[in-house]
């Protein structure tokens, strides 16, 4: 008797792609055609499009994520916690923190990392939303600058200035959060609503680029009228200990006194894409149209360390969670495809469905299906996009137990 | 028409004593007899034997204080929200900080502050359980140093250790409260609850000085076994930015690193006492039977102010509120027997019903009317107690409304 040696695939991260790829093999694959293997730093999964919720206080982090192993088929698919240090492609070895894992066949989906420009001191002295470690770290940082505030015989107002770097999807999103539970945080803490200061600088002269001109006026005119200063055209040029640094255009370097900076304005690929010799732009990979990593057969990439370009700007897709999830769908195809030993592979093409941008409890602007949308309509808009992703990686249950159903 | 100028009767404090002096006043002195003026920092009356409770983040701080104007008359008391600077005896003046106001009687309830004895770096190193700004403060700066926890690339262990200075009343409580929250804090951030330190240091030889020796063991075995390390016969020396150094007799200093300090070692009368030149003892004024100030016929001293001596032991009883509460309804009725030109007045006894000493969620220990109660039963009459500070001045209304009815 002749025991043949299953392939393995190895699929590194259980954010939205990898855990789309994870859940889509696990229904395809036979138990007997391969072996499959999640590795994930942590033990859940995280709705990173939710986490500036989190951050700003509105929805607690439990809401946030979910236990891996409620959606994965454990008779299937080996679960590892660990983190990866290295891919050594030539080999087919995974090196993690405490273990190492040959592959047959490699997902790549471990997520982006914060750009910071070589700003100087964003790294040390700015937050980033990036993980459920850091935003119930940005939840309660803010709260501790609230709760000192009437303990010091000096009256610093800066603790209570909040700086968010970037007017992109995330620092959008986060600024319309802030606007809801400031209020919440001055009633806690007996301090005088007008002391607060949102600010928002965004080296780009416009708020949401990309994004319909009367959208976007609806968007900076709402939050605006909820105490956000937008500081459009100026750069952060450093972050202190004390706050940021920021010019406009070739105006005097002026300073921000700020309790709390907020970096939200760059993602980039991950670093061990880079660590690993695989070519990259910034950690991103220009992947081939069947989402293989060139010059690596057996190797996929996914999600925001992919690169696919849009054919009709010439520009790359921004790194979502839609083309992630749709990324992790046609990735688990082809590998089944090659297993099966078929020849042709499927070619990735975002089906964009629309977007839609947050702007804190029942508001929103967006796109859908092509359709401009504001207002609570697009907030009901978003709440859907938000169920859709529960649905599609856990279907219905998971939908009932982590869905948004606070709607109008 | 003759108009008499009625006297004015001002109280400076709406803690347990000038509340319940008020409350009393307000009852018993009819509105030709004479106005009455209540003077308080903040616009609530805060329970500070609840105060643990709302540093350890066990219960929030709205349910520890209620509005003054809900238990106040308005038509009888004239309420003005301010910080007093100074009592000009001479004058018949309070210099407040906005304005200031003559007064024929005074009550001084001004509560007591934290004694460091002149140990360095407490002050601006430590935390105090002294009022609700402190208590939310205390409870966000533990609850961000948990938060920051996993966040670090190397791991703070300190940052999980919580110091307690002091194994008397506070200090007690508040390490019976914690044992209560960490759990809750540990499943909050994802940490490890072995990782976390609770640690008190005593400098006297026993826990809870004055109580019963069994009642203590049961204290000490019950905290032990949730975790708390108690460090007895030793001395905080310093407090510094990275814990404290400690010394046990003549051994040789050691370093505590611990990312909380709480000091809860020492009660000491009110600063305004002495700015005021009225003699004190650590601002403690040693009061005469009727809680008057020697020399001063017309300044009531009463509350953690004030100094009054338990013969049977020639050692002043600690400050307390029940003996608070007490010495405002003694107050209340001299005041009134002077206006109403009587010569006698009464003397203060203290009528000691019970001490009960909390050990978290119910587990306490004490000796009620002469008895000795512990576990769930000392725990009952421990929020009976509070209960009942409720109930004597603001009536059953406001024991419903803020009441403790969480018992077995």
């Amino acid at each position: 008797m002749i025991t043949l040696r299953k392939p393995r695939i190895v699929i590194l991260g259980a954010g939205y792609g990898g855990l789309m790829a994870t859940t889509r093999l696990q229904k395809m694959i036979g138990v007997n055609e391969a072996d499959i293997v999640l590795v994930n730093k942590h033990d859940y999964h995280y709705e990173t499009t939710w986490l500036h919720e989190a951050s700003a206080g509105t929805m607690h982090h439990d809401r946030v994520r979910y236990d891996i192993r409620d959606v994965i088929d454990r008779s299937k698919v080996n679960f590892i916690q660990d983190s990866v240090v290295e891919i050594k492609t030539e080999e087919k070895v995974v090196v993690l923190e405490n273990s190492q894992i040959d592959f047959d066949y490699l997902v790549v989906a471990l997520g982006g990392e914060p750009e910071t420009f070589g700003i100087k001191g964003l790294k040390e002295f700015a937050f980033s939303i990036v993980n459920v470690n850091a935003a119930r770290q940005i939840r309660e940082h803010i709260e501790y600058q609230f709760a000192n505030y009437n303990n010091e015989e000096e009256k610093r107002d800066e603790r209570l200035t909040i700086v968010v770097g970037g007017a992109g999807f995330t620092g959008i999103e986060f600024l319309g959060e802030l606007t809801n539970r400031i209020p919440e945080l001055c009633h806690e803490y007996d301090l005088d609503f007008h002391k607060v200061r949102l600010v928002c600088v965004e080296a780009a002269p416009m708020v949401l680029p990309g994004f319909d001109p009367e959208l976007v006026n609806y968007a900076v005119s709402q939050l605006e009228r909820k105490g956000v200063e937008f500081m459009l055209g100026t750069a952060i040029k450093e972050c202190t200990p004390e706050g940021i640094l920021v010019a406009k255009g070739e105006e005097e370097v002026k300073e921000i006194k700020a309790g709390t900076v907020v970096w939200a304005a760059g993602v980039r690929g991950n670093s061990v894409i880079e660590k690993s010799g695989i070519e990259a732009m910034r950690g991103r990979v220009k992947v081939q149209p069947d989402l293989r990593a060139p010059g690596h057969d057996n190797i996929f990439i996914i999600g925001d360390s992919s690169l696919v370009i849009n054919e009709e700007i010439n520009r790359p897709y921004p790194p979502t969670a839609q083309i992630a999830m749709q990324q992790g769908e046609v990735c688990a195809r082809n590998i089944t495809a090659i297993i099966r030993n078929k020849t042709e592979l499927e070619s990735f093409k975002p089906d964009i469905k629309g977007t839609v941008c947050s702007l804190g409890e029942d508001d929103a602007i967006g796109v859908v299906y092509g359709k401009k949308v504001f207002g609570a309509k697009a907030s009901f808009m978003k709440k859907m996009v938000d169920n859709r992703a529960l649905l599609m990686i856990g279907g219905p249950s998971l939908v009932l137990k982590k869905g948004k159903f606070n709607i109008l």
